[in-house]
């Protein structure tokens, strides 16, 4: 049996587009993430890449998102499960913060620390603060120590595994194609378990947004090939500029 | 306890703009239908009504008005549930035709017949007609007998009926304020539950588009009082002209 997998991360947001640190704030897509998601939803009806059921983060930009490709390829109608063990890395107290000044304030070592590194967070965003998600009714249902103040990648990894082994292999073993739209760390949490990449070298993965990534997976829910772009040149490009980005 | 319904019918669609019967023949909002959903959504915020969960068909229309009408309210992330038990009423083979030109060939009494009688469905549409949705990959999990190929009111209410016990009860029964989207018929199907309304008396009653409708239940499930429009001016007028309309 082969299973297939489809993972499509969200779009410019209204963050992406003012440089401000994002992670659980909840932001939504700009014009030009909204003319991406679509796009990605066009890419999966030309490819023939049908997906059966949607997974999402409970982020406003990643439902956006599946809902505007799911129009696009006509199939708004599919079920649909949320889990904030699909959301965005928590940015800890950068999130509201500018990139620009942050790299600025504290310098291109500690902001690549803090952006790449494998398992050093942010600090932690205090409670009170601003852009805290804490008391946000769609929380409500997590405990106090799963309620993350910042994480590091190795933090998205431990809190969104157990949702791949519990909700998504799930569907994928009952022959479903399953679609999950979610974020750059979020994803690439999946794919270095997927790819079985390594801590050092995950920092230098960078996934494009809104391009779907087509994986066949074999009976132990692992590749039997490397995952394919459904536009593998605009994949290069957009990874190229994700790159970049971090590197202003 | 009291429990919390929201009932909400979607907008104007790129059929009922042409005048075609619709039924289950999969199109989408008009414009001027996507603003009344967006309007819906706003309404919820205005008056303070939060759905924890929605409950929607698996009609395209019916989705893209929860869609926007969450979004307009900020709860894009709360569950979904689909099911093609809320659909709109199947009409049969007058699926895909002009309604004036209906009207015209069969006579005023056959047509209202058609469109208003509480046991007399139209004529069944072939299963390879243009507009059968015979073989949609959404209802392929329906046997043969539960795949309608023509309804009248009483067949929406025996399909819709065992999907409010099963699964929007329970979600009361947890505390959750349900939204419901759907359509004209099959919330007439739920409201003649709800109000008592007689086989007879359903006829007369028109559900407008766009309008929150909501009702408070009692531990039966059942109004402790009458449903409320969240725009009592604007139901008025919306239930007035779908009155014009059957009578056109």
């Amino acid at each position: 049996m082969v299973y297939t997998l489809v993972l499509l991360r969200h779009g410019q947001s209204d963050w992406n587009q003012k440089n401000l640190f994002t992670g659980w704030v909840d932001v939504r897509l700009s014009d030009q993430g909204r003319a991406e998601a679509t796009r990605g939803g066009e890419l999966l009806v030309e490819k023939g890449v049908l997906p059966d059921v949607l997974h999402t983060s409970v982020l406003t930009r990643a439902i956006q998102t599946a809902d505007l490709a799911l129009e696009a390829a006509d199939r708004l109608w599919i079920d649909v499960r949320r889990s904030w063990r699909l959301n965005e890395r928590h940015y800890g107290a950068l999130q509201g913060l500018d990139k620009a000044e942050t790299l600025e304030k504290y310098g291109p070592e500690q902001f690549m620390l803090w952006r790449r590194s494998f398992d050093t967070p942010p600090p932690p965003l205090a409670d009170d603060a601003e852009w805290s998600q804490v008391g946000d009714p769609r929380y409500a249902n997590l405990s106090d120590d799963e309620m993350p103040r910042t994480e590091c990648l190795k933090d998205v990894i431990a809190r969104m595994l157990p949702y791949w082994e519990s909700d998504i292999i799930p569907d994928l073993q009952a022959g479903k194609t399953v679609l999950v739209t979610a974020h750059g760390n979020s994803l690439r949490a999946l794919v270095k378990h997927l790819d079985g990449i390594s801590d050092d070298d995950i920092a230098e993965l960078n996934i494009p947004t809104g391009i779907p990534l087509v994986y066949e997976l074999g009976d132990d829910f692992m590749p039997t090939k490397p995952g394919e772009y459904l536009d593998p040149e605009a994949a290069a490009a957009g990874a190229a500029a994700v790159a970049a980005q971090g590197k202003k």
